[in-house]
């Protein structure tokens, strides 16, 4: 009764309906992720904690999780992995966002390279990887703090940049905002922006420009 | 000697260096456009003024000038336009943005299509014309006051949708921070979001991935 | 001595003083609770823990408890149901606020109808029910992120609108902030709005206007 | 071609579109307005200047400006007025938002009636207008700078009251915030808060329950 | 060696040291105790834990408690009371906030009245205690929410009124923010400010205003 | 008709209504002025400009202005001028608020002194002046950027302080928020704060604390 | 009277005072700059307009202005410039605080480089100049948007670097707030923050670390 | 593989690579430290907590820990201390922060001075110290609340000041956004600004100059 899964979205949208899974009782997780496992062939439960995770196994036993990027996953038969999306992260704190990311985009069919702890404060880690920026087709850049990397990148490349402000910080970084507002800012053309920790959204966004001309 | 051109761009980024007339007086703006346009086959200046344009003209004679939009352009030799983007707005005051990005986009080769005053106050009107939604690559999304086509068309489509908050508004928009937020927070994937009236980063972003696969 | 209790208002408002429950001891809420029980007929009490609610009990053996809205209600005698109010919801993670409005209503004599996890993510799911927003007197709009259901609902109907921006979301949703300035710059005129998570103050309303003419 | 006009919204929503004029051009303004002059029978423009005013009038010269509340008005046939509204105001500078909404309901086929300059640093002015309040089914509240007025009518009435916070006021208003945010949290059960100087919308929302049981 | 107290304190301003135990260990806030016991008569200890009281009063055996204020204080010798101070508050929730006004005031030589539970949205609760406030000398007005209550006060009263905003409340109370606004923009003059739940402030300011002409 | 002057104020509050003229024509400074004038003996008028001046001056013949402070007053009879408060001052570009404060005060009945731009950047200005401390019943503290002058003047001083931020700075004072935040926050017990540039507010509450035991 | 020149400045801290010139009228920075230019030997007036430095003129006849730069000064017998301060920019719009700082420098001894439209955006421009970089004995670093280049030449050098966030840019900049957040957040230890748009503040800290050690 | 250690950042700015350990687990920061502690002489980790030191000490046997200031250091060989950093604060709780500063610039070779608990609010205590602000060759001063501090040390010495804001105090400090902002709007030229608690930076910052003639 309480919830209205929206089984045309693999349809409308080429991906079935993805589950945040934070603001839900773990009976609610369960309920909705044993539902969509029935018609869906590759599922997505976002925010999962690990005891999520267990009463979605008990009911989904091909369900996987991945604890850094707190995301519950159901992959069925092969996917074939196409494209060349980077995901680059700043530090080391940023990393559960660049992997919800990363994994994100690879449930949805992608390649991702990933790029981390490339921060601004020693450039030089950034541009000895120039080739892994010249490989990719799409850029995923996650940094908290004063997010800059992402500026940076999108000055070098000359293909979609998508940045992630993270909540690694404190003071006056206010929980994000701080990098959002940076982001927002860039004076490096081609950067769009997702909320706040959001590794998701850049992930999903990633995946459906990088499946272009495929 | 203030102005350091930075003539790799167009190799670097595929476009050439694009500048941003707001915070420059009229002569600084004629001399850099005049500098540019001995090396580069298409130039952008954006927020440029009615006064700016006449004086660029006059050392640019081939430069042009889109007053809604703010633009000042030059582009030579014939531009195939390839892909399709579809700018959608709002309301009639978001017009100058939408124009902004539309234009920018041409510029840099992409076919543009336009969907204006279809907000969600008469769903019906974007609703009618799905057929645009499905004819695109990518989607502009240009909306101010609560931004919620954003959302709206985010959730019809399975392709990139880049939102363009605008200023459009009075009180607790406060300058188009609501629309903003509500853009970042979309419970629609794939969604990403530029600065408040950025038309132009919107332009530049969606061209990038429209001419993917061409 | 602490409190003075208001035994005007069923008389001056059409109803008994509400307890805000949240800032208080358990004892206090006993005690006030008891007081009331002496003279009204409906008593609400928002904001309760279960833990109140037992002592509650204690001392007004017929208080009821509803562990999802958190709210301990007294009802006596026949309570006639008029009207008719929608309360529709954009997520799961929405229902307490939902049924917190949906429940005040209930007590003060509104007969609530129920539209749950009818977010603008799969719009469908909202236009497929046109019957139940018709039949609506007002309706109530409960929805976190980016708040784009009060919009849309707003532009779809000819009743009043009362919209209940939820804490639901992370990052830029600023703890609801992001839905409370969507919702106050709508579009569609006739949107009313209440607090954050103020359900309780949605249904009241809403149960004001649905009494009328009946 | 820029503008999309929704002729159905008579029949949606009980009332034609109506037209926010601040962020137009005047040939914008008076383009849209002679368009609707030919379908409709009530026509509402707001924030419209008197330079706009004069360019509607040359097309459609039924029309009607009112100064003070910034609206282009144009009633077609008698316009019977039901029920009771009252406008209550703070002080005389919140003037040009009370009109607002008291013109607007007026179209609307409500009976308006006005209590001005009611601030509560002398609430007497109030109290003993309290046969006002008695005889209204709806009350529009706006007041600037701390918004006390909101929750001070509110707690003596028994009917819906909708909230209008201004921008009247100097620093720590933050143009309107303070009454915004002090009227989101009225104590008060009932209150409901539309736009910082958004009379339009709150006469639209009171028109709309007034003429509930009429 | 950390602490440099300030045994001037008494002679330049009126009054010992307050200690602020807030953001201070058991520990410090013993040291810090014991040695101001031994020079002064009257002593203060705010937001003081039921746990540091207790390392005090092995050190200072005639300190004293007070519990819902979180104050300890140490009173020497016969404390005459003039003058009279009326503390009055909103709601329940106030209590701990007006208390520590209130305490702190009679530690102080003030005599001290107290109006509690008094909120605008029942105003004959506050009108029908005019007594209490014709008495006053000066009045404390604490309130959380939307802090109305100050400026009716304000309006009623031709003595001091100094005003303490609370963080009761949720959502767009912003922990306070809220309150503070309004009260600031009282548009009731003679109201003045102190931080939001700084009972202490106001006590202390209202106990110097008392005791002029005493 | 739009304005109820609350000809009672003079018994209840001590002072007839004062007229803020910032949001009004001139034509209603001018009835309001002239309607005054006719029953009480003191009248003041804030924010007003030269113009309004004039305009009142027509009616009001024995009305005066204050330029800087941007006061019309009207003072009948002989006024006698008791207590002593210090109106003391940070910088020059803060002289308009200080000034505001002290004919305020000085029109209610005090004697006033001034202290200016003693900032504290230099901090001997205001040690050489601790005459003017010593002498004083009340204090007045004007000051901007980041109104530290309050914490030192509350710091040296047994009476009450009542702190004014003004509006002077750039950048990050955001227009008075970061004094108006810093004098809330002071250290100094005793200090109590008005809205941002709010000197009418400081002189009045002044005025009556200074006329206790006179 | 109303200005206290604070003549021990040069003495206590090795600068005469300087002149905020934007809250004064003409009058009084002309009477302040003659007063001061009787007993100081190098002056400097900050903000002042063209205007302003024709009525100073007039009575200082060796006062200089620097149309860019905004500034004032007078620089009296030979000035030795020792040390190296670099002072970089991100953009043309960058200027006048960039020159403000750099001439502030300059007036008080230092010698000053200059690297501006050195943005991140093409990040070859800054790297190609490192010479200037490692030359300097501190540097400054002007940038508005999103402020990322003072991380990235914080992660380039071992020497102090101000950092100073300028106004430049639209939207979510908010006037700055934007690059202040993020130069605050600099994950390159060493970076320090002055106000948004005070190249004044950040030259004068540059200049009296410069001096050390010549 | 997770991490990439800037080895060359002795070489390039002075100073190892310091590692902010609060967004890592305590593996990661064990892993880290001893990578680090094969090749660097001087070692240094922030915000660490007593569990993670435990793990570093397991593997690098010589680090210690610095309770108060939540510092791993290591130091290898005789280090000399050089020049004279003072660290001022105001008040007992802002000993963390202080102590976060100090031995920043101590593992950095500086000599530090410290003058605690010398708040504003009993400015002799800061008077009476002038020996050791004069002895100094920069001052870091650490204050919460208003940070007032900050300018008054600013106007008594020539030499450079850093202030670093603390988190200290309560509602509307929010959070260290009072003392931040207060701080960037100091009157007095040549204070510069570190994020809210940042100790560590106003360290390092400090040493950085200290050194500079030595
Ligand atoms: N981590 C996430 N961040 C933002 N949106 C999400 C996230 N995970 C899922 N979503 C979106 O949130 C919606 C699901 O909300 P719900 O119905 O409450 O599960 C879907 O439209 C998803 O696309
Ligand atoms: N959940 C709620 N949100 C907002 N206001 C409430 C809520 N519950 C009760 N109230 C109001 O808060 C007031 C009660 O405050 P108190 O006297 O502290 O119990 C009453 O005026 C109620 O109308
Ligand atoms: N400069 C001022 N700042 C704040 N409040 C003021 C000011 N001048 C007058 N007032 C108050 O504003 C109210 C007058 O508002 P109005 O009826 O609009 O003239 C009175 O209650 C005055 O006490
Ligand atoms: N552009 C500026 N930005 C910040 N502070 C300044 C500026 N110019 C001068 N000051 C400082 O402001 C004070 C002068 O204020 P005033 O007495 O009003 O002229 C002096 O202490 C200067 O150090
Ligand atoms: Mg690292
Ligand atoms: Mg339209
Ligand atoms: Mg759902
Ligand atoms: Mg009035
Ligand atoms: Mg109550
Ligand atoms: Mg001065
Ligand atoms: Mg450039
Ligand atoms: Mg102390």
């Amino acid at each position: 009764g309480f919830v209205k899964i929206d089984h045309h979205r693999q349809l409308r949208r080429g991906f079935a309906e993805v589950v945040y899974c934070a603001g839900k009782t773990v009976e609610q997780v369960q309920k909705i992720m044993e539902a969509l496992a029935k018609t869906e062939k590759n599922i997505l439960g976002t925010r999962a904690t690990p005891e999520m995770y267990e009463a979605v196994q008990d009911v989904v036993p091909d369900a996987e999780y991945h604890q850094l990027a707190r995301l519950i996953t159901v992959q069925r038969g092969e996917q074939k992995q196409v494209g060349n999306i980077l995901v680059a992260c700043a530090g080391t704190s940023d990393l559960p966002v660049a992997e919800e990311a990363a994994i994100t985009a690879e449930i949805m069919g992608a390649k991702v390279d990933r790029l981390y702890d490339a921060g601004v404060a020693g450039i030089h880690r950034l541009l000895m990887n120039r080739g892994k920026l010249d490989a990719a087709k799409v850029v995923v850049v996650v940094a908290g703090m004063e997010g800059a990397l992402a500026s940076v990148v999108g000055g070098l490349v000359d293909k979609p940049v998508i940045a992630v402000p993270t909540s690694v910080g404190y003071g006056a970084s206010f929980n994000g905002l701080a990098a959002l507002l940076a982001m927002l800012n860039s004076c490096s053309a081609g950067v769009t922006v997702v909320n706040i920790d959001n590794g998701f959204g850049a992930g999903y966004a990633a995946a459906m420009i990088n499946r272009m001309g495929e």
